[in-house]
């Protein structure tokens, strides 16, 4: 599972950042799965459901509401705060560029979008559902799901399935191409300023890169140690510990701390940072990340660049038309 | 306080419904104040403080959290829910159309839209800040309200004032025209069935639009007591009378009971209806409404009929673009 170095970053430290193939510009489409190819009703059905906060049990919460498509994808927030005011005990991930995690949520328990967006609505601390059957109930209920689910994916399609899977075609299209870095990487040298040169040479040269990986800068969906070093002061000050990640879900010991590796796209706009929330600027993020991880102590300016950097990864964000969401029938108890 | 009749309920209690002038078409603007005039920058600030969680305290409630934009203008629940899950006491109005209401709030106590948009923000169950000075402090550490203020207002133009102002222009460009009854009275009489006019006759028959008058049958802004009728099983079921309305705010044992007519443009996407949310259907409300405000019972066609043409009452709702939120900022703490 642990990765070393991969040959991405292995050319990022033998030469300079003007070796073109070592930096990859983001795809503008994303791969879609064979059982689940796209369509513009599937998307625009997804659309509905993933900004409709009645798939949440208080009609109060939509996936919208902790991966808010207005803002960077997320809620801002160290913990998301679900139906009840209740706290999940991890950040809200961002769902631009989602598409390109090869496993999704914190701990990757999830190999697939479709199967990400089945979870929250069920969980008792988010969205707060009873059952998936429970929600299939409510949303045929409603008169306008009865025809957007039909005209994606045929008559009397609602299940957990259909919706799973038009909110994750929706998904795939929350891409934030021609960030300055890609501009820079696409041949356009003055698309990134000298600062943020130097802070991309230097997030390749301290190996931040061997994790940050790819054009998403996530790694692939490889998982990694975090900490990798136990820092007494930070440790104490950020509780990075105390979550155990993967291991939660696998049970066993040697997966502890192990992460999915977040992308770094758009960072600058997703404060506070790292799977806890815990550190609330990207200055302190870089700082601890280079101790923790690589055993660095960062000088002002090199902090100062590589945010710089960081800063030349938010993308272009689609505009975006509001769905229209069908009404709860007044002629039925909701 | 209490106005009777409306010269326009009297033409449509004569007449028959091709009384023309009895019937009157949204307008498709909304008139402004003096000290507001709107403009393309001051909509587009409105539109992004209104959808933006950051104007509560816990960074999880908008404007548009009760009142949706993406729904019917409000959020299909008996009583809104506000930050750490607290509940108002009323079921909250929809904003759509809310600019030809001549006052604002159930019990009317905000006189403008922009007064209408500050209290919410500050109010303990709504969206919990502490006072309007935070609101604004935190709007100031967000670069990109800097740069949309300025657009909107001028240099260091933050202040409760000009937000309110912005939110207002915003909504005042909420409105939804040509409805099925607006084709209908605009001389398409194949826009309404047979049915639907008979329910427009019935309506006026019975003198629902005595208080239900104007454009947006919402009595323009007229105060009228509910329940008129104090019906032992009605009010055992649902307890109307439980909340005083005016008389909260005025504190006048006059105005016990008394509330802003709601419009009923958009009703068949409001379920469910009442100042407390009390009534899970149209045909019940339309029931309920016939017995305690004119003490009559109605037959199930009656009401069926009533039902078909508030159908007709639902307009064309604009397309919007999603407003892109501008960042919490990395650098400094929130």
């Amino acid at each position: 599972m642990f990765k070393l170095r991969s040959l991405v970053t292995a050319l990022a430290l033998v030469g300079s950042v003007s070796v073109a193939s070592a930096w990859e510009v983001l795809p503008t489409q994303a791969p879609e799965p064979a059982d689940n190819k796209s369509s513009v009703e599937k998307v625009e059905l997804g659309k509905m459901l993933y900004h409709d906060p009645r798939l949440s049990s208080t009609g109060t919460v939509s996936c919208a509401s902790c991966h808010n498509t207005m803002l960077g994808g997320e809620d801002n927030r160290a913990n998301s705060m679900g139906v009840q005011a209740q706290l999940g005990g991890r950040s809200a991930p961002t769902v631009w560029n989602s598409a390109f995690n090869k496993v999704q949520f914190w701990d990757g328990r999830a190999a697939t979008l479709e199967e990400q967006a089945a979870g929250p609505v069920t969980s008792p601390v988010e969205m707060g559902m009873k059952n998936w059957d429970d929600v299939v109930a409510r949303l045929k209920s409603i008169d306008g799901y009865q025809t957007a689910f039909e005209k994606a994916f045929g008559k009397d399609a609602i299940s957990k399935d259909t919706a799973t899977k038009a909110i994750a075609a929706y998904e795939r299209t929350l891409i934030t191409p021609n960030s300055p870095y890609d501009k820079f990487v696409g041949g356009d040298k003055s698309a990134l300023s000298a600062q943020q040169i130097r802070g991309m040479e230097k997030v390749a040269e301290l190996g931040c890169t061997s994790c940050h990986s790819g054009a998403a800068f996530n790694g692939a969906g490889t998982f990694q140690k975090f900490p990798m070093i136990n820092d007494g002061y930070l440790e104490a000050k950020y509780h990075f510990s105390k979550d155990k990640g993967v291991a939660d879900v696998s049970k066993k010991a040697e997966d502890e701390h192990f992460w999915k590796v977040p992308t770094l796209r758009n960072i600058a706009l997703t404060a506070p940072y790292l799977h806890n929330g815990s550190v609330a600027t990207l200055d302190e993020a870089v700082n601890v990340m280079a101790k923790v991880q690589l055993n660095k102590e960062l000088s002002k300016d090199e902090t100062a660049d590589i945010v710089a950097f960081l800063n030349g990864l938010t993308g272009e964000f689609p505009k975006q038309t509001m769905p229209t969401l069908p009404a709860t029938s007044g002629k039925t108890v909701n």
